[in-house]
């Protein structure tokens, strides 16, 4: 049974179909409604829908949860399963699914399916994610729906009990949370840096010889800002990993938990990292893009006159060359390797390896 | 129970075995396929084969489909399953599974496995696509091979009923079919762009001042032409969202199909994005050849000799420096976001996002 | 039941509890170890654990099982589970879970959950690997941890009968196997091309002329050797599959196994098709690098300064200027290429395209 006629409501009525289920509809309004549901469901009001059904997806917003209870009575015993959203995080102070259950005390309510789309379910799970997180008190109710949610194609994941629910209906609010640290930290450096080369580079010149370096800020500033970010960046990657092992030296153990803030850090590294190896990429390309610009040529132009005009054959410095040979040699080593190890970060490629060729990568 | 003794038969016996069932082979000539099969199959001939089972893998070719007719009593009241493809898309008028179930009107038939390579098979699932599209008229028949399925080591997706075999049929057929009209748009906007620039560029400086500008056609005249595709095909793909909105805003429902040629639209964005994204990176790649090549040394050389023949020392022009830093670092930051995209767009990252970090990234 | 009280046991106990079973650790020492476990595990005496539990999972090292040998009686008909790994690839003659059925041989034996990691077990399914590998002489026990495989959030396998535990165990110890005759051969070839460059570019001129050219060993001559190394490797992607259909041809079957060599090297194609590949792109990241270099600035001016004090205004060389055009946009639309199949080698984007695309993309 599903309870409500919107978008998620039909969704699921389509797919529950689909996937071979006898579905039946209970809507406030089951005329005007019937026609938006598949043929082979049967619509009816609510009453009638909930007295029929066994499992019922209760597909109506939070608010309206209260207007169920004319079907109290109806539902003793019965599965309801909470498929609901809310449009922030820790909206309420308790989840939708235990307000519904503290509203029915006499039903079996089970959280599942709310971080999968509507669409989705249309649409099949071929395309997108395919984890349905469920959650109930009721072992026995979780199975049922597991099965179900398997039947439909999906891969229940068992997220345990009701405790749960407030977790598993965060999920599909969650904006990247563990980007949020590392971006401001890769901001923070880049602004830092930034100021102390545009000081040294530009400020510093005009002040003292007053020449009007400007024209370096957009690229060559910014350039030698990036690579001083990805240092640190890939430093603080490897850091934490030192400090959690002298501490459990320390201690003598390792089942004691580290503190708060170094248990972050260690959850942060793959972000940190991967942000420093953009940093690096984005330095690479700048430096390439030097040769490109305007002020390169001009400069180039000017000393080749001023030679010709002094009649000095050579300008050839044999420390300079190298310095640059090597310098370039190895940024592009360097940039191979962390190309290697971003690449083993995507989540297809790292599910494919064994914790000993991980470690062997990094 | 497999009928047949190709490719396919094989490897579905070595993994029924596998998995741990007991397989009857039913073959014409039993004597001399008996040494293809693993020794645990038995292999007997086809109307002990069928007399034995209770679930019959019918992988013989569609034309040969009549030959088992003579099988039509010994198989009432079992489960055929059509594993079989076709060499063209809709190449019958009916789809296989629907022809066998017409040739066995006492059988209960499920279309399974089609998608499934005989590599797969015998390599086991833990490489390459592991999903099986199943429909059958029949709910408990298609629970039955779904099982089967799963034991095997696949997922199975229920397609629901028989009507979808002649599109299960199709999947293995079919050659990136999202991407053809998206390529040929960007190949029809590559020529336009590249007729204009080729006339701008070479042909009208020809004719107006007899210059032989013809070496820039394979660089400089691509590497305008690349930016232009680009930025067509960008606003192409936030275009039909914005259309949608003004189409649903225009109706006052979203329960309104879209017309065919939006829906179409809409469903080819991301390839669109791709090819976009493609293009601005070889755009990219193209600018960074520039100075490499002798054409930009000789033109150096020669404006440096120039000016050392008049004596002129400066040629720094501001505005042209500038004009050009800018233009570089703008063009870089739109290449970095443009990679975020990209990335967030390969199917194991784009799964692993909720639709509030998709659109926030969008 | 869970025998052991080490990292695995207890995440074992953690992701049980979590899954809804109820769980019975057993333990040399319950009373101290007790605390370590999750509330809802009831820790007690390995014999009382053995006692209470239909199924058992092993969580000792190899070394001690034979302390569990006093609790043969008390384990007759009970399933045994081993979950452990070796700290060598076939260090002992007999896989682990081989020698503990021998030592309980009144048990059944199951070989799984090896490849999942503390770690894994403990956070959940939702990163990380997910499949399961099982093997068992027993169907029915095999079935029985199958399903609390799945229950558990992980996907089982089933990998035959114990004769695959050996194989099962070394799973995680495995170090890239297939990359490692390809890496060799790239190296290989690398070095024999390097020393060819060598003597061509810096040796023979300086032996010659005097010339001394050291400077270009860490560019220009790594860059010269990359694309030989990387065209070699590309051809010996294409040419076992040359080699195997002539082989089919010759001997008129294509059900006679390909003799070892080819078959190894059949295996290996998408591995030295990607380090082509990475040869490639560091080729292109090299040859960009080329007009940065100081070398290359000082040459350019030295030109430019020579021909202006010779009078010279023209250096343009037509054919010159042509034939470096052609190599580039060659090089740049043959690294676009490239860069789709390596793309499509990617796991999470191979499992999407049929067979047929595949190809079409070769």
């Amino acid at each position: 049974g599903v309870l409500g006629s919107g978008d998620f409501a039909r969704s699921l009525a389509v797919r529950l179909v689909r996937s071979g289920f006898r579905v039946v509809v209970g809507s406030r309004n089951p005329k005007r409604k019937a026609s938006l549901f598949p043929a082979a469901a049967e619509v009816t009001f609510q009453a009638e829908a909930a007295k029929k059904a066994d499992v019922i997806f209760v597909a109506v917003f939070r608010e309206h949860y209260s207007t169920l209870c004319d079907l109290a009575d109806v539902l003793v015993g019965k599965i309801l399963v909470d498929v609901s959203n809310n449009t922030e995080i820790n909206h309420h102070k308790e989840s939708n699914a235990e307000y519904l259950a503290s509203l029915f005390p006499a039903c079996t309510v089970v959280k599942a399916f709310n971080v999968i789309s509507a669409w989705t379910l249309q649409s099949g799970a071929r395309d997108g994610n395919k984890q349905v997180l469920i959650c109930s008190n009721n072992q026995e109710a979780k199975r049922t729906i597991a099965e179900i949610a398997q039947v439909m194609g999906f891969i229940p994941v068992d997220m345990g009990c009701m405790s749960s629910a407030c977790e598993i209906e965060n999920i599909p609010l969650r904006l990247l949370p563990a980007w949020k640290i590392p971006i401001f930290l890769a901001l923070g450096l880049f602004l830092c840096f930034f100021t102390y080369n545009l000081i040294r580079q530009v400020i510093h010149p005009y002040i003292r010889e007053q020449k009007n370096k400007l024209y370096k800020i957009p690229i060559e500033v910014v350039n030698t800002t990036l690579p001083c970010v990805s240092y640190v960046m890939l430093s603080l990657v490897y850091l934490p990993g030192v400090l959690a092992a002298c501490s459990q030296l320390y201690y003598g153990t390792k089942y004691r938990r580290f503190p708060d803030w170094l248990d972050q850090w260690l959850q942060h590294r793959k972000q940190i990292g991967l942000l420093s190896f953009f940093c690096a990429a984005l330095h690479a390309v700048y430096s390439l893009c030097l040769p490109m610009r305007r002020s390169h040529r001009y400069l180039l132009i000017e000393t080749a006159v001023k030679q010709a005009m002094e009649k000095k054959m050579t300008i050839w410095v044999e420390e300079e060359v190298w310095r640059m040979e090597i310098y370039i040699s190895v940024g592009i080593i360097a940039l191979g390797l962390l190309s290697l190890l971003a690449i083993t970060s995507l989540p297809s490629i790292a599910n494919s390896l064994n914790w000993r060729e991980f470690s062997f990568i990094q």
